[in-house]
């Protein structure tokens, strides 16, 4: 037995594996799943697998390493919400999404940094020792709201469409300002005095890092659309290249995966063909579904352990403040959206906005990447339960609160066609009411960039720009196709030259040369391995060349049977 | 910048994207892939890649680690290779495979072992300190053919099927017997004494190691065919798992994958849903070709650098016992294999086979697993010449020399349903024949597993079983479905109502209800997407809503151009 040689893809494919079975044994079982969010239940599964470790080795379970996290876990999940994110609401809602990120993540920082700092003042608590910059180094990493955990309890619960990229946008681009925040306190934690020229140079740095990330993002997003103009191969690889480019400058790699997946993903459609596309389209949904899983799972394995210091004022108060400075943040930046707004958001929304944002395994990560001192044990302790607190008590009870508050739903059907006109038609509209009235809107600035897209863009990235593709003939005969396939089926097909019937009596009657000529490789393939099934049974049915039965001794009813059975499904 | 960071990942992908690009690259060039294998490419832009790294660092360029080989790079190939294999002509051909793989590698390992041992007798090549253990084990690690290798070139020169699944089965299965021998001949090497059980102990293990392999690839065939009874998520972790518990219980993982992949096969293509199943084609095809690409270029980069030690006599030698051992071996085989079968293996055929036996990567990282001694640089050095002359000489001349002797090809067209009829026809009357006959020979054995298979693993392993699938029903509701689109787009579906024409006056009329009900909505996407698009078109051609121009002064011309695209394409 060799197993120090395949220990690390062993392990890795194994727990893949075990969390897959893990996710397929709770869809098995269908009331749980519409209760508890998968989230939760992965990561309970974790606990009692990390208990089971602990109980068996008497020592901590390995902890969920943070470089692997960040570098290998986080961005396939990234990757796969900016690929499949609606453009139009993010788009429609940036300033407000923006507003909620930036100010809003600053806000919770300085508030429950302050407030805990308040905490620590108490004699009777013992905590004198944390000082104000490494309580807000720990709001910097409590302050977050994390994608993957807003990813999975959002995708369950169906609220409206603008609630759901209010919060995962914000969880998305607050990526940026997490990133500056708890690097600048860092650095300060470990500097001996700190000037103003610092805390300037950290207003800078945030600019450079998010600007800086959609910069590499949108690099990248056109060479993958260039590149695709010259292969039907299809690599995903592009996206996953900006985010580390972006974390090697220490820019924010998230905000470039996103820029990167929402650059190239128009482009990319329209170069590669058809069954690449839905090889991308499921190869990410099952590589973020895979990086999810195991997040959750190691989330649970990783809390058991003795790396916490439990202290019990520090921990209730981190998550009150926690609760406390979102709640006022986006009362008071709602306040102010509002004024500007004809499209206001109702205060059940600003509830569920407050209420959904869920801490998850960024922070986790951030946390044990803390340099080491005394209290480092109670930041994790206190990570954890918030973490565990938002993810479980906040995501289970988010769904009953969603049906209480009877919160707007996102509409079950995709809008109808008319109503994409009318659409269309008000955004045109709006253009040009913006460009009379000299008001650069939103709507002025997307009509420019449509205009740049198709008169430059398009022609650099495009492999088949210069034939004007007549898309609404294809529209038509989509729709043809589609009503000829519905005739064919209900039987109206009258005056078509059918084949004949290959029911009646048994026999096969095709000719040939005309089926391989009308059919492709692939359907002929298929044909084939059903017609070497259906054959085989024949052969089982008929006489059973055996020695020792006779011919004629069973066959008949059974054959019988097996062309009733056929009848009737065709009937 | 923190490159130390992220540098792992980042390189990675940095050199499969460096990779592909090259690759896209040869292809813009239409001439070229037609001469030269793309394997040969790949191994020249590494060379010339090592040559740069070479030129600018001063020191060997780093060397294709044998276990990132071993554990990462040849698992996808096999698998997909596995995968595809045509399972007929496997089996049909299984005796004369094993022949080749089993007999003809010892063959070569002996004889190419022992004439080494005789060249290095003579004094004038200062080879005398090469002892006939040292010789054996390298004999052991280059007289295998390389699976991907010979899967790289005759892909390309399409000879027949039967043809391609000799060499093809033969790189495949020699594993077992390499890696047998290899390990064999190295522990002897470090031995002090060899005795007469070690030996017997070796040929004991030769069964253990490819059993056991096929053992460990059908337990884990079964289990992947069994879960995917419960979830219609893909996954294709299971043969890589088994390729890892092999190589873990030092048994042949390769064997193992082969026996995973087309155990699997079957039953996860019927539970699995055809999306899902297209993704895991394309999927694997997309990770091999990675794979593929990588071994090739890394196979270049290692070859420039310090490790090589030269001796002419050796190196030269090596290449042509290495030519003529295999061509007796095809010979003095395939005259008993011929004596046996009715369906003979012609001259030309065992020209290719002989010519055909291209070695690659594999050998490459055995010969750096070698223990360290003072004569490795030697067999680096013959190992390397001996790839390079296989891949470049042969790879090279083999398709115009296939042009030349005229080898029978592979038939451009599947078979028609006809011949596949009557094929299936003959393997059931062959399987009476031997069933009455008392001869248990390959019709038999087929047929009772064929009996076995329906009768429990498909009831264990298939998710609707239950239901009595009417295959024939569906063959023929497909063929009306193929028919109706033919007519559809032929447009003779006259009596249908169809749906008012869209060009009509470049009006949209389209009952919005009726398209909502009829069209599913990733359709109902896709056309929203178009009539987007379209609209805008629309906008730009129709008045710009501008101060500065007047309306009505540009677009009426615009406009009937566009209207005259859009007829003269669909007429």
């Amino acid at each position: 037995l060799d197993y120090q040689h395949v220990q690390v893809p062993f392990e890795i494919t194994l727990w893949i594996m075990l969390a897959s079975l893990a996710k397929i044994g709770f869809h098995l079982y269908n009331k749980l799943p519409s209760v508890v969010p998968e989230s939760c239940l992965l990561i309970f599964v974790g606990l009692i697998m990390g208990g089971i470790i602990y109980g068996l080795n008497d020592k901590s379970p390995p902890v969920m390493d943070s470089d692997i996290f960040f570098l290998y876990l986080l961005p396939p999940i990234v990757l796969d919400a900016g690929y499949f994110m609606p453009s139009r609401p993010f788009f429609e809602n940036i300033g407000t999404i923006l507003l909620y990120a930036v100010v809003g993540t600053i806000w919770n920082v300085f508030g429950i940094g302050f407030s805990l700092y308040g905490i620590c003042q108490v004699k009777a608590f013992h905590l004198q020792d944390v000082s104000l910059l490494h309580n807000l180094l720990f709001g910097s990493l409590i302050a977050a709201v994390d994608p993957v955990a807003v990813l999975a309890v959002f995708e369950e619960i169906h609220v409206n469409e603008k609630l759901h990229i209010l919060v995962f946008g914000e969880s998305l681009l607050n990526d940026a300002v997490t990133v500056v925040l708890y690097k600048l306190f860092r650095s300060f934690c470990e500097m001996p005095a700190i000037k103003s020229v610092d805390v300037f140079a950290g207003v800078g740095k945030f600019f450079v890092v998010g600007l800086g990330g959609v910069l590499v993002g949108l690099i990248f997003g056109m060479t993958a659309a260039f590149t695709t103009r010259f292969t039907k191969d299809i690599r995903v690889i592009e996206p996953y290249l900006s985010y580390l480019t972006a974390e090697m400058f220490h820019l924010s790699g998230i905000v470039a995966i996103i820029a990167c997946a929402m650059g190239m993903k128009r482009y990319v459609e329209a170069n590669i063909s058809l069954k690449s596309h839905t090889t991308v389209k499921y190869f990410m949904k099952m590589w973020s579904s895979v990086s999810d899983t195991l997040i959750f799972i190691f989330l649970g394995v990783s809390t058991i352990g003795e790396n916490h210091e439990w202290n019990w004022p520090y921990i209730c108060f981190t998550v009150i403040f926690c609760l406390i400075w979102r709640a006022l943040g986006v009362l008071v930046l709602t306040f102010f959206v509002n004024r500007f707004h004809v499209n206001t958001i109702t205060s059940k929304d600003q509830f569920i906005i407050a209420y959904g944002g869920l801490r998850g395994a960024i922070c986790f990560s951030l946390v044990f990447l803390l340099p080491d001192f005394h209290r480092k044990k109670l930041f994790i302790a206190a990570t954890t339960v918030v973490i565990l607190f938002t993810v479980f008590v906040q995501g289970m009870t988010i769904r009953p609160l969603v049906d209480l508050l009877a919160v707007k739903r996102k509409r079950e059907s995709a809008p109808t066609v008319g109503e994409q006109i009318h659409i269309r038609f008000l955004d045109h509209l709006l253009a040009g009411i913006e460009d009379i009235s000299g008001h650069w809107g939103q709507y002025y600035w997307k009509d420019k960039l449509e205009y740049f897209n198709s008169k430059y863009l398009q022609k650099i990235l495009l492999r088949e720009y210069d034939q004007p593709k007549s898309s609404i003939v294809l529209l038509y005969e989509k729709l043809e196709r589609k009503h000829a396939i519905e005739l064919a089926e209900a039987g109206q097909l009258g005056h078509a030259p059918s084949h004949p019937s290959l029911l009646n009596d048994d026999r096969i009657v095709i000719t040939d040369k005309k089926l391989e000529d009308t059919l492709n490789p692939d359907v002929l393939e298929n044909i084939q391995e059903i017609l070497a099934r259906n054959l085989y049974r024949i052969r089982r049915t008929g006489p059973a060349y055996n020695r020792h039965t006779l011919p004629g001794e069973t066959e008949p009813v059974e054959h019988a049977k097996e062309i009733l059975i056929l009848r009737h499904k065709s009937l």
